[in-house]
Protein backbone atom coordinates (compact mmCIF):
# COMPACT_ATOMS: atom_id res chain seq x y z
CA UNK A 1 0.00 0.00 0.00
CA UNK A 2 1.74 3.33 -1.26
CA UNK A 3 0.11 6.14 0.73
CA UNK A 4 2.65 8.93 -0.25
CA UNK A 5 3.79 9.67 -3.35
CA UNK A 6 7.28 9.30 -3.34
CA UNK A 7 9.78 11.97 -4.97
CA UNK A 8 12.89 10.92 -3.39
CA UNK A 9 14.16 8.15 -5.50
CA UNK A 10 18.32 7.88 -5.85
CA UNK A 11 19.59 10.59 -7.84
CA UNK A 12 16.41 12.93 -7.49
CA UNK A 13 16.20 15.85 -5.72
CA UNK A 14 13.52 17.48 -4.57
CA UNK A 15 12.64 21.24 -4.06
CA UNK A 16 9.94 20.91 -0.74
CA UNK A 17 9.86 19.22 2.17
CA UNK A 18 9.18 15.55 3.08
CA UNK A 19 5.97 14.45 4.57
CA UNK A 20 5.95 12.50 7.42
CA UNK A 21 5.49 8.67 6.71
CA UNK A 22 2.62 6.77 7.86
CA UNK A 23 3.49 3.84 10.17
CA UNK A 24 1.82 1.09 8.45
CA UNK A 25 4.13 2.00 4.97
CA UNK A 26 7.32 2.20 7.59
CA UNK A 27 6.22 -1.13 8.74
CA UNK A 28 5.90 -2.85 5.88
CA UNK A 29 8.83 -1.68 4.11
CA UNK A 30 11.34 -1.99 6.82
CA UNK A 31 9.75 -4.28 9.31
CA UNK A 32 8.39 -4.50 12.64
CA UNK A 33 9.38 -1.95 15.51
CA UNK A 34 10.62 0.58 12.78
CA UNK A 35 9.99 4.23 12.82
CA UNK A 36 11.08 7.08 11.39
CA UNK A 37 13.91 9.25 12.35
CA UNK A 38 13.36 13.21 11.81
CA UNK A 39 16.43 14.74 11.41
CA UNK A 40 17.89 18.25 9.66
CA UNK A 41 17.25 16.97 6.56
CA UNK A 42 13.68 17.82 5.98
CA UNK A 43 13.81 16.90 2.42
CA UNK A 44 14.48 13.60 2.93
CA UNK A 45 12.50 10.63 5.52
CA UNK A 46 14.74 8.47 7.56
CA UNK A 47 13.79 5.64 9.10
CA UNK A 48 15.52 3.39 11.91
CA UNK A 49 15.01 -0.67 11.37
CA UNK A 50 16.12 -3.38 13.48
CA UNK A 51 14.77 -5.97 10.94
CA UNK A 52 14.89 -4.38 7.14
CA UNK A 53 17.91 -6.74 5.79
CA UNK A 54 20.59 -5.56 4.36
CA UNK A 55 22.22 -6.13 1.08
CA UNK A 56 25.72 -7.12 2.39
CA UNK A 57 26.86 -5.41 -1.34
CA UNK A 58 25.08 -1.82 0.19
CA UNK A 59 26.35 -2.73 3.77
CA UNK A 60 29.95 -2.61 2.87
CA UNK A 61 30.37 0.21 0.69
CA UNK A 62 28.37 2.41 3.82
CA UNK A 63 31.55 0.75 5.93
CA UNK A 64 34.24 1.21 3.42
CA UNK A 65 33.05 4.67 3.09
CA UNK A 66 33.90 5.42 6.83
CA UNK A 67 37.24 3.70 6.81
CA UNK A 68 36.77 -0.03 8.27
CA UNK A 69 38.86 -2.63 6.04
CA UNK A 70 37.34 -5.17 4.29
CA UNK A 71 35.84 -8.40 5.22
CA UNK A 72 34.63 -11.22 3.43
CA UNK A 73 30.79 -11.10 2.38
CA UNK A 74 29.33 -14.85 3.91
CA UNK A 75 31.37 -14.17 7.45
CA UNK A 76 29.63 -10.78 7.60
CA UNK A 77 26.48 -12.24 7.01
CA UNK A 78 26.91 -14.39 10.17
CA UNK A 79 28.39 -12.03 12.37
CA UNK A 80 25.34 -10.17 12.11
CA UNK A 81 23.02 -12.61 12.18
CA UNK A 82 24.89 -13.61 15.59
CA UNK A 83 25.17 -9.94 16.99
CA UNK A 84 22.39 -9.21 19.82
CA UNK A 85 21.24 -5.97 18.02
CA UNK A 86 21.72 -4.67 14.58
CA UNK A 87 20.08 -1.39 13.35
CA UNK A 88 20.07 0.10 9.86
CA UNK A 89 19.15 3.31 9.20
CA UNK A 90 17.47 4.29 5.59
CA UNK A 91 17.10 7.23 3.74
CA UNK A 92 13.67 6.19 2.74
CA UNK A 93 12.10 5.39 -0.89
CA UNK A 94 9.09 3.09 -1.60
CA UNK A 95 11.11 0.76 -3.75
CA UNK A 96 14.71 1.80 -3.27
CA UNK A 97 15.78 2.68 0.36
CA UNK A 98 19.27 3.37 1.02
CA UNK A 99 21.20 2.23 3.97
CA UNK A 100 23.29 5.22 5.24
CA UNK A 101 23.56 3.82 8.59
CA UNK A 102 24.31 1.26 10.83
CA UNK A 103 25.43 0.07 14.20
CA UNK A 104 25.54 -3.54 15.54
CA UNK A 105 26.07 -5.14 19.30
CA UNK A 106 27.55 -8.25 20.00
CA UNK A 107 27.24 -9.29 24.09
CA UNK A 108 25.72 -12.46 26.63
CA UNK A 109 22.07 -10.28 26.53
CA UNK A 110 22.31 -9.73 29.81
CA UNK A 111 25.26 -7.84 31.67
CA UNK A 112 27.64 -6.63 28.54
CA UNK A 113 26.95 -5.17 25.24
CA UNK A 114 30.54 -4.17 22.73
CA UNK A 115 28.82 -2.11 20.00
CA UNK A 116 30.36 -1.96 16.81
CA UNK A 117 30.26 -1.01 12.80
CA UNK A 118 28.67 2.48 13.78
CA UNK A 119 28.57 3.73 10.26
CA UNK A 120 26.79 7.41 9.05
CA UNK A 121 27.40 7.73 5.40
CA UNK A 122 29.87 10.70 4.49
CA UNK A 123 26.76 12.31 2.28
CA UNK A 124 24.95 12.42 5.80
CA UNK A 125 26.73 13.44 8.21
CA UNK A 126 26.47 16.67 10.11
CA UNK A 127 22.60 16.13 10.26
CA UNK A 128 22.14 14.45 13.68
CA UNK A 129 21.98 10.78 12.61
CA UNK A 130 24.97 10.07 14.62
CA UNK A 131 23.84 11.47 17.93
CA UNK A 132 20.10 9.62 16.65
CA UNK A 133 21.79 6.41 15.98
CA UNK A 134 23.41 6.12 19.21
CA UNK A 135 20.85 7.13 21.51
CA UNK A 136 18.98 4.62 19.41
CA UNK A 137 21.33 1.79 20.20
CA UNK A 138 21.88 2.51 23.94
CA UNK A 139 17.81 2.87 24.66
CA UNK A 140 17.47 -0.36 22.27
CA UNK A 141 20.19 -2.25 24.64
CA UNK A 142 19.58 -0.48 27.83
CA UNK A 143 15.45 -2.50 27.51
CA UNK A 144 17.22 -5.12 27.37
CA UNK A 145 18.18 -4.89 31.19
CA UNK A 146 21.79 -4.57 30.36
CA UNK A 147 23.98 -2.13 32.34
CA UNK A 148 26.63 -1.55 30.81
CA UNK A 149 28.15 -0.99 26.97
CA UNK A 150 31.43 -0.57 25.96
CA UNK A 151 32.90 0.32 22.07
CA UNK A 152 36.14 1.50 20.39
CA UNK A 153 36.09 5.07 19.34
CA UNK A 154 38.65 6.14 16.41
CA UNK A 155 40.55 9.30 17.60
CA UNK A 156 37.86 11.31 15.07
CA UNK A 157 34.89 10.87 17.02
CA UNK A 158 36.04 10.26 20.76
CA UNK A 159 34.51 13.96 21.16
CA UNK A 160 31.28 12.66 19.68
CA UNK A 161 31.33 9.48 22.26
CA UNK A 162 31.83 11.91 25.29
CA UNK A 163 29.14 14.88 24.23
CA UNK A 164 26.91 11.80 24.46
CA UNK A 165 27.59 11.27 27.99
CA UNK A 166 30.12 7.69 27.17
CA UNK A 167 33.27 7.90 29.73
CA UNK A 168 36.35 7.52 28.53
CA UNK A 169 38.53 4.72 30.14
CA UNK A 170 36.80 5.00 33.50
CA UNK A 171 38.88 3.98 36.11
CA UNK A 172 42.23 3.99 34.06
CA UNK A 173 40.74 1.12 31.58
CA UNK A 174 42.72 0.86 28.22
CA UNK A 175 41.79 -1.16 25.72
CA UNK A 176 43.20 -3.82 24.51
CA UNK A 177 43.47 -5.76 21.09
CA UNK A 178 44.56 -9.24 19.65
CA UNK A 179 44.64 -9.67 16.27
CA UNK A 180 45.25 -12.66 14.36
CA UNK A 181 48.38 -12.68 11.89
CA UNK B 1 37.27 -44.26 38.31
CA UNK B 2 39.29 -43.34 40.79
CA UNK B 3 43.32 -43.52 39.10
CA UNK B 4 45.20 -41.77 41.87
CA UNK B 5 44.99 -41.56 45.33
CA UNK B 6 44.04 -37.77 45.77
CA UNK B 7 46.30 -36.11 48.24
CA UNK B 8 45.58 -32.51 48.10
CA UNK B 9 41.94 -32.01 49.39
CA UNK B 10 41.07 -28.55 50.22
CA UNK B 11 43.09 -27.41 53.30
CA UNK B 12 45.78 -30.35 53.20
CA UNK B 13 49.32 -29.80 52.12
CA UNK B 14 51.01 -31.80 50.19
CA UNK B 15 54.68 -31.84 50.98
CA UNK B 16 55.58 -33.80 47.35
CA UNK B 17 54.90 -32.72 43.38
CA UNK B 18 51.56 -33.79 42.11
CA UNK B 19 51.78 -36.58 39.33
CA UNK B 20 50.35 -35.96 36.01
CA UNK B 21 46.92 -36.57 36.00
CA UNK B 22 45.40 -39.43 33.45
CA UNK B 23 43.05 -37.67 30.90
CA UNK B 24 40.08 -40.06 31.43
CA UNK B 25 40.18 -38.85 35.19
CA UNK B 26 39.76 -35.35 33.71
CA UNK B 27 37.21 -35.85 31.17
CA UNK B 28 35.13 -37.42 34.06
CA UNK B 29 35.61 -35.16 36.72
CA UNK B 30 35.86 -31.85 34.07
CA UNK B 31 34.16 -32.46 30.76
CA UNK B 32 35.24 -33.17 27.58
CA UNK B 33 38.37 -31.59 26.01
CA UNK B 34 39.24 -30.50 29.36
CA UNK B 35 43.16 -30.58 29.84
CA UNK B 36 45.83 -30.42 32.86
CA UNK B 37 47.77 -26.55 33.13
CA UNK B 38 51.17 -27.50 34.36
CA UNK B 39 52.57 -24.53 36.28
CA UNK B 40 55.42 -23.93 38.79
CA UNK B 41 53.10 -25.02 41.64
CA UNK B 42 53.59 -28.63 41.17
CA UNK B 43 52.34 -29.67 44.57
CA UNK B 44 48.37 -29.77 43.04
CA UNK B 45 47.52 -30.28 40.22
CA UNK B 46 45.70 -27.58 37.69
CA UNK B 47 42.76 -28.37 34.88
CA UNK B 48 41.37 -26.48 32.16
CA UNK B 49 37.95 -27.05 31.42
CA UNK B 50 35.14 -25.46 29.46
CA UNK B 51 32.46 -27.77 30.16
CA UNK B 52 32.47 -27.97 33.98
CA UNK B 53 29.59 -26.14 35.51
CA UNK B 54 30.09 -23.14 37.87
CA UNK B 55 28.66 -22.71 41.30
CA UNK B 56 28.15 -19.03 41.15
CA UNK B 57 28.84 -18.49 45.03
CA UNK B 58 32.73 -19.65 44.44
CA UNK B 59 32.89 -17.69 40.98
CA UNK B 60 31.28 -14.85 42.58
CA UNK B 61 33.89 -15.03 45.13
CA UNK B 62 36.70 -15.66 42.77
CA UNK B 63 35.81 -12.39 40.74
CA UNK B 64 35.35 -10.46 43.72
CA UNK B 65 38.62 -11.05 45.22
CA UNK B 66 40.18 -9.20 41.86
CA UNK B 67 37.94 -6.60 42.83
CA UNK B 68 34.95 -7.25 40.32
CA UNK B 69 31.78 -5.57 41.30
CA UNK B 70 29.08 -7.93 42.82
CA UNK B 71 26.38 -8.95 40.23
CA UNK B 72 23.27 -10.65 40.50
CA UNK B 73 23.23 -14.65 40.63
CA UNK B 74 20.72 -15.42 38.22
CA UNK B 75 21.93 -13.02 35.76
CA UNK B 76 25.40 -13.73 35.72
CA UNK B 77 24.20 -17.52 35.35
CA UNK B 78 22.44 -16.42 31.87
CA UNK B 79 24.93 -14.36 30.58
CA UNK B 80 27.65 -17.04 30.70
CA UNK B 81 25.04 -19.10 29.38
CA UNK B 82 24.97 -16.47 26.42
CA UNK B 83 28.90 -16.15 26.40
CA UNK B 84 30.37 -17.90 23.64
CA UNK B 85 33.27 -19.20 25.46
CA UNK B 86 33.53 -19.94 29.64
CA UNK B 87 36.50 -21.28 31.18
CA UNK B 88 37.32 -22.69 34.52
CA UNK B 89 40.97 -23.28 35.92
CA UNK B 90 40.75 -25.64 38.63
CA UNK B 91 42.84 -27.38 41.62
CA UNK B 92 42.17 -30.42 41.17
CA UNK B 93 40.36 -32.11 43.48
CA UNK B 94 38.51 -35.74 43.10
CA UNK B 95 35.75 -34.46 45.69
CA UNK B 96 35.89 -30.76 45.40
CA UNK B 97 37.29 -29.05 42.39
CA UNK B 98 38.58 -25.66 43.60
CA UNK B 99 37.67 -22.72 40.81
CA UNK B 100 40.74 -20.57 41.13
CA UNK B 101 40.13 -19.10 37.31
CA UNK B 102 38.31 -17.92 35.05
CA UNK B 103 37.43 -16.19 31.85
CA UNK B 104 34.56 -15.86 29.21
CA UNK B 105 34.09 -14.25 26.50
CA UNK B 106 31.26 -12.58 24.21
CA UNK B 107 30.85 -11.83 20.10
CA UNK B 108 29.26 -12.84 17.02
CA UNK B 109 31.17 -15.90 16.69
CA UNK B 110 33.02 -15.19 13.21
CA UNK B 111 34.60 -11.69 13.31
CA UNK B 112 35.13 -10.27 16.91
CA UNK B 113 34.89 -11.39 20.34
CA UNK B 114 35.16 -9.70 23.25
CA UNK B 115 37.33 -11.12 26.25
CA UNK B 116 35.21 -10.29 29.97
CA UNK B 117 36.00 -11.88 33.82
CA UNK B 118 39.74 -12.88 33.97
CA UNK B 119 40.32 -13.63 37.33
CA UNK B 120 43.27 -15.88 38.95
CA UNK B 121 42.51 -16.67 42.11
CA UNK B 122 44.81 -14.14 44.10
CA UNK B 123 46.52 -16.95 46.34
CA UNK B 124 47.20 -18.65 43.08
CA UNK B 125 48.28 -15.18 41.16
CA UNK B 126 52.80 -15.58 40.50
CA UNK B 127 52.37 -18.92 39.13
CA UNK B 128 52.13 -18.01 35.50
CA UNK B 129 48.35 -19.19 35.40
CA UNK B 130 47.30 -16.15 33.45
CA UNK B 131 49.50 -16.58 30.91
CA UNK B 132 48.37 -19.94 30.56
CA UNK B 133 44.85 -19.06 30.87
CA UNK B 134 44.95 -15.71 28.16
CA UNK B 135 46.90 -18.21 26.03
CA UNK B 136 44.11 -20.71 25.95
CA UNK B 137 41.38 -18.41 25.76
CA UNK B 138 43.21 -16.73 22.78
CA UNK B 139 43.53 -20.17 21.03
CA UNK B 140 40.41 -21.09 21.80
CA UNK B 141 38.80 -17.95 20.20
CA UNK B 142 41.16 -18.36 17.13
CA UNK B 143 39.95 -22.00 17.05
CA UNK B 144 36.69 -20.68 15.81
CA UNK B 145 37.97 -18.50 12.92
CA UNK B 146 37.92 -15.57 14.72
CA UNK B 147 40.74 -12.77 13.94
CA UNK B 148 39.72 -9.43 16.34
CA UNK B 149 39.79 -10.01 20.55
CA UNK B 150 39.50 -7.07 22.37
CA UNK B 151 39.09 -6.69 25.85
CA UNK B 152 39.99 -3.66 28.31
CA UNK B 153 42.68 -3.83 30.79
CA UNK B 154 42.98 -2.28 34.50
CA UNK B 155 45.84 -0.53 34.97
CA UNK B 156 47.40 -2.92 36.91
CA UNK B 157 46.67 -5.49 34.58
CA UNK B 158 48.08 -3.51 31.42
CA UNK B 159 51.69 -4.37 31.22
CA UNK B 160 50.47 -7.74 31.94
CA UNK B 161 48.92 -7.72 28.07
CA UNK B 162 51.19 -6.20 26.54
CA UNK B 163 53.54 -8.67 27.24
CA UNK B 164 51.64 -11.29 25.89
CA UNK B 165 51.76 -9.42 22.89
CA UNK B 166 48.33 -7.24 23.20
CA UNK B 167 47.97 -4.18 21.43
CA UNK B 168 47.08 -1.21 23.58
CA UNK B 169 44.90 0.80 21.56
CA UNK B 170 45.84 0.65 18.11
CA UNK B 171 45.59 3.44 15.95
CA UNK B 172 44.56 5.85 18.49
CA UNK B 173 41.38 3.69 19.59
CA UNK B 174 40.19 4.56 23.16
CA UNK B 175 38.07 2.84 25.29
CA UNK B 176 34.44 4.56 25.66
CA UNK B 177 32.08 2.72 28.37
CA UNK B 178 28.29 3.55 28.85
CA UNK B 179 26.80 2.55 32.32
CA UNK B 180 23.10 2.91 33.08
CA UNK B 181 22.42 4.74 36.52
Amino acid sequence: MIIKKTFNQIGFQKSGKALPLKIDLIEKIYGEGSFECFSEDTENNFVFSQSRSFDLIELEQLLQAVGWSRRPFRRVRRAIDNSLLKVGLWRHDSKFPRLIGFARCTGDGVLEATVWDVAISPSYQGYGFGKKLMSYVVQSIRDMGIKKIVLFADPGVIDFYKSQGWILEPKGKRCAFWYAN
